[in-house]
């Protein structure tokens, strides 16, 4: 039986506390509302280590459900399949589970680098002022050089993520959404992934005509307009 | 109720008609393996055009059943799905289905380009005499160049092949299977894509200790070595 706490998600924001960027909390958030379960989304900021220190370790998002809280956005899309068994499915079953893992590490391995490297100083830009040097130099640590030469050449960058999107294109053609012809988790991870771009940066990822845009489209619509009303670009 | 007909495949063979080697009709034998269903095999090559003309096309794997026939591996697949639906399931249900199609069309767009280019001279080997003119010819044309050029530098080619499999491998880390706990449909399309390789080329893809040949390995060894059985390196 159902006995419900009031849900809190700690989810990463920018200077504007209702800027929400990151595209993991983005996936909590399309999971959250598609089992139809309100949440109170708190503003976080990455030098608010001590805030999540109950988690046990130091990112985003992090769920708390009455004693129990869950960090890691897959984590969190199990745990709410597995504790609210009669709300909207995610996965449908274990075999969707197990193959959405699969699109969960494509997203992860291939779209959040091709698309990271195309917003990042936009990011820098709209974070908080505290949270500034450590995003600079813990990036630049990771790629090695400085931000603004990694997005230097984001209009050729560009065709190359529009290019690593096609197999979401390609099974597009043959069906509404990556979960069949209703969304479900499949689609809210590549889905935040874009959101997150959307969220800090005007550069345009995809064309108007892309079949994918058109499927973001419709995610943004859904649940009431959760993500299509969230500030963005 | 099932009605047993002899179920036939044309399977694409080299010049050695043991030889099958199309990664898509080897998703198609997985998959009635699968299924438990016997198959008769027939040896198919390129210039046999008219013997499938009666599937209103002309490439295999074209799979006959009784009255019916169906061509393309996704379509079998289907197929099989819905007319043995009592026999194990390849997809897991409808959610499992279309998030394999994903699957589907990521090793399609991703892989085969990226293991063709590593054994497109060794394919050529392997062909009949008849074929080779038209399968130069064919692939020249799409590659754009020579087959020597487009396979001469392999040893550094295979490294962007093992990176392009990370989603693989991470979701390995998690789970036996990309199906989950025992393999489907979804471990047969891309294990396809391998075994291509393997039935004609002794160019090695994957490092031993790679979780990704650990789980090739087993779908190796799966339906009593089906695949390992069939003539390869």
């Amino acid at each position: 039986m159902e006995r419900m706490n009031e849900l809190v998600m700690y989810d990463l924001a920018g200077a504007d506390p209702d800027r929400r960027f990151s595209p993991y909390c983005w996936r909590a958030k399309m999971a959250l509302a598609h089992k139809g379960l309100p949440v109170r989304a708190v503003p976080w900021r990455f030098m608010d280590k001590d805030v999540i220190a109950f988690s046990g370790q130091g990112r985003v998002p992090v769920l708390v459900d009455g004693d129990t809280n869950v960090n890691d956005s897959w984590s969190i899309a199990e745990y709410l399949e597995n504790r609210y068994p009669d709300r909207p499915s995610l996965f449908g079953g274990p075999s969707g589970r197990a193959v959405t893992r699969f699109v969960n590490s494509w997203a992860d391995r291939v779209m959040v680098p091709a698309v990271a490297r195309l917003v990042i100083v936009d990011i820098l830009e709209h974070l908080h002022e505290r949270d500034r040097d450590y995003f600079r130099k813990s990036r630049e640590k990771a790629f090695g050089r400085p931000l603004e030469e990694v997005m230097a050449d984001r209009d050729t960058q560009v065709l190359a993520l529009r290019q690593a999107l096609e197999p979401i294109r390609a099974t597009l053609r043959a069906q509404p959404f990556l979960a069949g012809d209703a969304p479900a988790y499949a689609d809210y991870i590549p889905f935040g992934v874009l959101q997150w771009a959307r969220a800090i940066s005007p550069f345009r990822l995809l064309e108007a005509d892309d079949p994918v845009a058109e499927w973001r489209g419709r995610l943004l619509d859904a649940f009431d307009g959760l993500a299509k009303r969230a500030p963005g670009y």
